[in-house]
């Protein structure tokens, strides 16, 4: 074979692989907009058929990327990618697509869809049995979803913990062996810090539940991201009941939000929370699209970026003193009365809470760790469904010192296990905070001005070095790379743990 | 082979049927969802990607539909089918399955692909070339259309007239031999009427083009289209450019409207019109969900019903004695001083114009009729495409006295040729209107106190009767079969000449 055939061989097979790829993307492109689409406009009566649809789509997804063709291409198309610069763009997507090829065939597309049309149907059932207080009516579905993630997990034999199969499908390299001692390390350095704070006087946030009009709520959470850099000419927004972002092209990366129109708070710092999820996705470099590359690295990084964009710079003074005179000006009659230090604390305001999502930045984590180990010891058999309601108060007693009045507000809160499979599901938040502070340390080491630019609404200086050493990048590096290309070293608690005591210290003045 | 076995067989056969006709479905319905939201919500930077998405879907559901092994099953199922009488739903459905099945068959993937790239092309420079009022850039593009349509029926051998095979595509078992008569026909009488209409004092329109708030024209016909019957909880309305019905699952029935505030006719019709479209399919019988008997059996009967509910009940004097008060409560400052009559007559005001959407009923079809003979005349080889400005300006000349100023309004008015093939695209709208009052007639025949319903907001008798007669079918019987179940004859001129003649014998006083 000459040299020439050669490479003509390879530039076949590798424009098949795109194809496949593509072909691939399109079919899950799809999938996202009628999740989309149900979860925002579909009417009642088209829940049925659209669980069917999404089954269909994914299984068929599912079974395009298992084809032993594209195995046989990633084989055939090793010996060129391993001739490649570890960071090339070649490289890296062969090298990630064998990874998902590896992680997909070991999943039958049946089981796929059957995972599929199981969530799609109890997703329906949640959204009415939540407002209900129905555990009843979920329970024997969410059984079922436990036997479901436990038979995806045993799809992956050798596994140190039956959870790891699932985090991994969502942060790669994750490990129970390693989040549990790393989520200890951080309860104990939380719980010392609560409880300080609790013993402060508690700060007045009733100005915050005035009524807000729901127009004016959505304006003020569209011009503060349109600040931040997110594109609604390759966006938009819209209603849900549990905000998400979620996107269909490169050109087309959506947020939802939901409104309380007596909580100036819910609105606003849940579209900086989707916006940053966003910004990630529309940062991605556009040769990316429609492969593997083109989207977040992992579940933990993503979060990184909603959480640095709600909380380190939405939930900043050097924020508010830039955006609140606007916010004033578009909530006169509510704020006028209200000096920027007192609105800054009681955004801050840190609270034992029965609402993860509401949960201020110090109890967000408690929040996450309860569910972390309530899926730890659901996989393990250590807890059966009919038990969940009661672990879940247990829990948060235990770790919170309060409990729900019903499982509205308990067990049934999250969608997640109620629109997905159990296990995996909520380290990444954690992880994300962790990941959020190193990442915005370095991005401070590289540019010391950037807290005085988001004083002034400037913020294409963070967002520019975001872009750059994060989002370009898409998923052509692994959670672990990144942080080792970006801050130098790995996954580390102490940025973190300095960044809250050095807020919560100044607003609380702990000594 | 013992019975039982042979049953087995059957039911083995006719569910790996049905799982591959829902499997092509949910491809189809995810199609037109994402085809929804990209007339309704997606962001500018979403186009590219979604036009790829849309023809991999299509292009999945084509392959999976024209899989030989669905051809088999159809053959094995033949025996099973031609046992059943006619009218069972399995015999209707192998029956419907195998014609779409051998349609779909004849023409090669190849040449799908080839009219798919270029009408999305051609439509591309038409949405330029319309505002630019350039026939000269579309020319050769339509050119390439008319030779495309004349190969597309070329691979339907046998038939009476080239334009045939692509009428039947969309209103089978209509030909020209039986439509051109009945056109004419029409013609011949709509044209004494025009021109004594044409001799009455005009009527005043002006308080029809005040400003009408948008909110409010939505909240009208939103109101209008519930009596009706349309089930929100099946279906929701949308905003979009041009108005269209489109399903996603039988559960899930969407309409869409535009908004033109000066003008309060526009959104309110627009959106009964739809509705109409909308009754049908949300009527179809449950059980056919997923299967091709789940829709329209064609685009006459399902232009007869958007336009019964708009025109033969929504533009009815009954109607509006029902429902003037309450649009005038919607509109106080603009209607108060309006009396019913001159309301009804505004928006029944027949005028020679030259915009085949905005026409009133009794120029419509001459709108139609001239772009049919237009269609046939460039089959036939009769007329060429650099031709047909010319020609269009000499039909408008003769038939309705009046000629555009400019190609803008003429030839280039309409998206059907500059996205499809040439033959069958207007046919439909006609047909749809000599049907409906055909099927209306049978309607009050079994049930004379419909008008008088009408009069008092009551449609539950006229919606009952056209959901047990036509809707609760769906595609099971041809639209020859049901004109001869639902009225007992063909399809027949008269009802709808003594409709047009009485109504507007009336308003315009004629003798």
């Amino acid at each position: 074979m000459t040299e020439n055939t050669k490479t003509n061989n390879i530039d076949t097979k590798r424009t098949d692989l795109f194809k496949r790829l593509h072909e691939i993307n399109d079919l899950a492109s799809a999938a996202a907009l009628l999740n989309w689409d149900q979860t925002t406009y579909m009417p009642p009566g088209g829940g049925a058929a659209r669980g069917r649809q999404l089954a269909t789509l994914q299984r068929l997804a599912h079974e395009k990327f298992t084809d032993p063709a594209v195995g046989k291409l990633l084989d055939d198309l090793n010996p060129y990618a391993e001739n490649l610069p570890y960071d090339a763009d070649d490289a890296a997507l062969i090298r990630l697509t064998r990874r998902n090829y590896e992680n997909a065939t070991k999943v039958p597309s049946d089981f796929v869809s059957e995972i599929a049309s199981h969530t799609a149907a109890l997703y329906e059932i949640w959204t009415t049995a939540r407002p209900a207080n129905d555990f009843a009516v979920v329970q024997p579905f969410l059984e079922k979803t436990l036997e479901l993630s436990r038979r995806f997990a045993n799809f992956f034999p050798g596994y140190e913990h039956i959870a790891d199969p699932l985090i991994d499908q969502v942060d790669y390299g994750m490990k129970v062996s390693t989040i549990r001692p790393l989520f200890a390390e951080l309860r104990a350095a939380l719980t010392p810090l609560v409880k300080a704070i609790g013993e402060q006087s508690p700060v007045d946030t009733r100005f915050l539940h005035q009524f807000f009009p729901e127009a004016d709520q959505l304006a003020a959470g569209i011009a503060a991201i349109k600040k931040f850099g997110y594109d609604f000419q390759r966006g938009r927004q819209d209603k849900t009941h549990h905000p998400f972002m979620t996107k269909f092209s490169l050109g087309d990366v959506r947020i939802t939000t939901r409104v309380n129109e007596h909580d100036l708070g819910d609105a606003l710092f849940s579209t900086m929370h989707e916006s940053g999820h966003a910004l990630y996705e529309q940062g991605i470099s556009p040769q990316y699209e429609g492969t593997p590359l083109a989207e977040g690295t992992s579940s933990g990084v993503h979060e990184s970026q909603s959480r640095l964009w709600e909380n380190i710079v939405g939930r900043s003074l050097g924020f508010w003193q830039y955006y609140y005179p606007k916010l004033q000006t578009i909530f006169p009659a509510q704020l006028r009365e209200v000096p920027l230090e007192t609105f800054y604390r009681a955004i801050n305001q840190v609270e034992r809470s029965l609402i993860r999502t509401d949960a201020d930045e110090v109890t967000y984590n408690l929040h996450v760790i309860i569910r972390f180990d309530l899926e730890l010891a659901l996989l393990e058999g250590k807890l059966a469904i009919a038990d969940l309601p009661d672990a879940w108060q247990e829990q948060y007693s235990t770790s919170l010192g309060i409990m729900a009045p019903d499982n509205r507000d308990g067990v049934l809160q999250d969608v997640h296990w109620y629109g997905g499979l159990i296990g995996g599901a909520f380290q990444g938040y954690t992880l994300g905070n962790i990941m959020a502070s190193q990442f915005y340390a370095a991005a401070l080491q590289a540019h010391p001005g950037i807290p005085g630019e988001i004083t002034h609404g400037q913020f294409s200086t963070l967002h520019t070095w975001l872009r750059e050493n994060i989002y370009q990048h898409g998923s052509k590096f692994t959670t672990t790379e990144l942080l080792h290309r970006v801050t130098g070293g790995p996954l580390s608690l102490n940025p973190y743990i300095d960044y809250l005591r050095n807020k919560y210290g100044t607003i609380y003045q702990l000594s």
